[in-house]
């Protein structure tokens, strides 16, 4: 039951030879939603192994190179590993462009069917729904360049079954899938079994929200309200304060008190400028106003865990 | 004086995690020539401290992705670190155009001038030259795609001056640049010192080629005659010459034939498929007909030293 989130790449637009450029991939039940493709992307997928071929949806917060240039490469590598799969992405029409244009340029063969969605950025839109999952993208500010965070946000699951009340009431088959989504059970002799008798809640839905690249913007803060993991960008130290706010990026600082304005339950910060080579700066800034703060590093695991509470 | 190759990609369309795709820098006495510039390449420049601001000149051999795809982002980097010197650009005219375009798509300024040089592909071309060095592209054989491979030749040495006997004969700093030419020099009772007596022979000067991709190709052979070193691509083994055949690319065997037949000092074989782990299947086919053959791995290094033989 994964809700597992894999950094791929946590630099900023220059990328040392340890941080690549932002890419992340979440893991829900199997399912691995990629974000932002920066350069490199699908040799961070090998080399933190996700399984390439499970990846159906891409979503693109916005076109600067540092979140783009891996994209063609991989689009190429999936048609040279015979995908036959529909690929979904998500992202500005000029994305589409220049992905087509590459591709009938290059004259690459591409087997399988590439679906753009564009994001139009100025609004909360729903980008997928299925029975247990929903992404939508929603603004942020990162100055004229339209850039979109995602909310990655479980449904509802039905009422968790007892299975020993169940067999105590000898509940058919047929009857549960009812008392799954709160009907009560009528005995033979017409007593009513009450629904919090036979189920328990269940567990809570996961959630989680990609905010990158974008200056301070607490517009954000009802839509990411209670996220279980929040991630933000921390480009910048609060002592650049001017600098973050001149290239539309945010502090650690700043990132912490979206977290806590939003009351989420972690933080994770990411994007840094290349200029750092220790993230400690960024960890300590950020976990006094947030304590629940974590650094994202290339091929680190954060997982939501199911919780019963 | 230095005359040094690093791989920094040796794999071949699909990366591994630890083989990036094609890329190389030479390094011809503090000039860094790039070779190739697949996904990636910009980190493993910064991974393999090659100093970026001293590449200005950039040759891409064919328009397949694996040698390409960095290009982009490279170029971008450029930017961002407020690069003012020219970058020449040398590959197929589908190149500018799929740069160009990108550049104008993403709004991105390049506040320096990119010049682009199309390689014809079709006979043997001079595309760089000056006092130490050329650069020459000719014709490789992949497909119907236009593929070049590259020679690097340093350009003959004036001789070199014997201090001792210069100093002997009193010989002013007027005349020595013509004694380096090979003039005799005449004392002031009229007796000639013969250029022999004050110089001997300069270090051979050095060259590298460049063969990626190709099918066996033979006709390449008179060009590389006797270079220092080749890198020649070994795509796949002698038991899938039937499918490299019709890949148009090599096996370890024919690499090493080609080595054999021009008579070059040391052979590199790189380009590997993504399937072959382990590599010394490769090193050992090539060995047994070419013995001086070196495996390509990124982050080595190849160096011709000065010879004075």
């Amino acid at each position: 039951m994964k809700f597992e989130l894999t950094i791929l790449g946590s630099n900023s637009a220059l990328p040392t030879s340890k941080r690549f450029p932002t890419a992340q991939v979440l893991n829900v039940l199997e399912r691995f939603f990629l974000i932002d493709c920066g350069e490199g992307t699908q040799i961070q997928l090998k080399r933190f192994k996700i399984p390439m071929s499970r990846i159906n949806h891409i979503f693109i917060s916005h076109m600067h190179g540092d979140h783009i240039f891996g994209l063609i490469g991989l689009l190429s590598t999936f048609s040279l590993q015979g995908r036959k799969n529909e690929l979904h992405i998500y992202g500005h029409s000029k994305l589409e462009k220049l992905i087509r244009f590459q591709l009938e340029l290059l004259e690459s063969k591409v087997e399988y069917t590439l679906i753009f969605h564009n994001i139009f950025g100025k609004e909360i839109q729903t980008l997928f729904e299925d029975e247990t999952l929903t992404v939508q993208s929603f603004p942020l500010k990162h100055g004229v360049m339209p850039c979109a965070g995602f909310l990655f946000k479980e449904k509802d699951r039905p009422r968790t079954l007892k299975a020993d009340m169940l067999a105590f009431y000898n509940v058919p088959i047929k009857n549960r899938n009812g008392i799954k989504m709160g009907e009560d059970f009528v005995l033979e002799d017409g007593e009513v079994i009450a629904n919090a008798k036979l189920t328990m809640d269940p567990p809570k839905s996961r959630s989680y929200a990609f905010c990158t690249d974008t200056a301070y913007f607490p517009r954000i803060v009802p839509i990411i309200k209670g996220v279980d993991l929040l991630y933000h960008e921390a480009t910048f130290l609060k002592s650049e304060e001017k600098r973050a706010k001149k290239t539309y990026h945010s502090t650690a600082e700043q990132a912490a008190k979206i977290a806590l304005e939003a009351k989420v339950g972690q933080l994770l910060i990411g994007h840094f400028s290349a200029r750092f080579k220790d993230l400690k700066g960024h960890l300590n800034e950020a976990s006094e106003i947030f304590p629940k703060t974590m650094l994202a590093e290339d091929g680190k695991k954060f997982s939501v865990e199911l919780d019963r509470d």
